[in-house]
């Protein structure tokens, strides 16, 4: 039996044209907006409840999780039906154009409910090669991070400005983030603190956030553990389109999550991955 | 010999009427907009520089620091010349009011050298008692937390809305911020562990960001060490203007800096001194 309508050929990268790359930005930036209002419906409201998912441990998964996600995949069946997704709230989706959407509607869930503006929506696309384009999306603050395909800028309360991370700078005068002071496991916790005993500053508690102020040229590092694909896809995107680098802490891809190294430089990345190796 | 001048009788807080509590409040207003350009003219500027005053620590100062003083100052010169001031920068200033205006142009250096939207202006005004009114104020977001003589309200990217703190919940249940994981000594970090090992949730690196969010509801306490005048007058009125409870870790005032309890109510402020306490 013949098939009637026969299965589109993924899309390889260098087959993404110029008025294809404008469509996926367009896109990209409506999955964003959509996000929005769903998202500032449900912060600081004072009867703001939290699931616990993981009995293990504390995470957090609001109402506003669940409609920003909800909202996202909406926007994108209208636009892009085409497209796989991946998102935090209700997994894999399948497609056929060789694109998959990776979201993460509120990345910084313990950020969201103790009301800090420094979470984010992540919105990133993939193909089997890694990361496209990304967003970061503050909605508070009114502040967005975009980079990939000839794309690095930010726009916000002061206008719209070209991302571009920090020029190379010794250790001891750069600036390392991370959420959590613990970092990981004791192992990981130890390698970390190799990194940052040797920088002149050290910062927690930002998420996503902390990759927007690599790509914006503010912080050399950012070190972290455990992360998850849609963690990390949307800052890969970013801070790549802005003059960093992102990989795992051997140096490899870092789009699959667990440890993650985000270095404003490659002279940065260097050094501070082998102290990373001990 | 006569006096040619009285010298004038310092106010007392009963003697603030309502057109004198009226000027103050536009007074702090004026002088957290004079502050506000001054420190943006320098946010995020790759060519940020930071001085180290302080030989036996990271104790950045940057221009915009220094900018904002000399502007509050200016502006307090055209409006209220009889008050005192105690600035971070500059230090005191005689007044012959009664009145003291105690200015931090920016809270948090480091987040501000680190491009994260959390450090904040100061605006406090205190007599002898203890702090009056006071104003945290957040130039990059547009974020305004003012409290104190009647007023209880944060103005941002979501409107105006009135501050209260959130109602009384079990430890167990509540959020506990501090900006810096190691929180002071060795037995002050073990103290401040000892409450937050019972809370729900612990955030770092907020700095008076921190105070604003007990203000706003978000946050149950914030349990900080070896802070100074102008880092918490201005906090602890809009936190009591919301509210909440201000205090040193022994459950005296706290207007003098040093150890800092902040709590959303004080069920949750005596719960938590007491394991201070240890």
């Amino acid at each position: 039996m013949p098939q009637l309508t026969p299965s589109p050929k993924p899309l390889t990268r260098a087959e993404i044209s110029d008025p294809l790359a404008a469509e996926l930005w367009q896109v990209a930036q409506a999955l964003a907006d959509a996000a929005r209002p769903e998202v500032l419906a449900h912060f600081r409201q004072v009867d703001l409840t939290a699931d616990n998912k993981d009995a293990g441990g504390f995470d957090p998964v609001t109402v506003a999780d669940r409609a920003a996600e909800a909202a996202i995949r909406a926007k994108l069946q209208e636009l892009r039906p085409q497209d796989a997704i991946l998102g935090e709230e209700q997994g894999y989706s399948a497609g056929s154009s060789g694109l998959t959407w990776v979201i993460d509607p509120i990345d910084g869930t313990r950020a969201f409910i103790s009301g800090t503006p420094t979470w984010g929506v992540l919105i990133g696309l993939q193909d089997a090669a890694g990361a496209i384009l990304g967003i970061i999306d503050q909605p508070y603050i009114g502040e967005r991070f975009s980079g990939g395909l000839g794309v690095a800028q930010v726009e916000g309360p002061q206008g719209r400005a070209t991302l571009q991370t920090h020029a190379p700078r010794a250790l001891d005068q750069a600036i390392i983030m991370t959420t959590f002071p613990e970092v990981g496991s004791a192992e990981e916790g130890a390698a970390f603190r190799r990194v940052a005993a040797r920088a002149r500053l050290t910062r927690y508690g930002m998420d996503c956030y902390a990759y927007a102020l690599v790509a914006s040229g503010q912080v050399d590092l950012v070190i972290e553990a455990g992360l998850n694909p849609y963690d990390i896809m949307a800052p890969i995107a970013v801070i790549e389109a802005a003059g960093g680098v992102v990989s795992n802490w051997q140096g490899g891809p870092a789009h699959e999550g667990g440890q993650v190294i985000a270095a404003a430089n490659p002279q940065i990345h260097t050094e501070a991955l082998a102290l990373l190796a001990g």
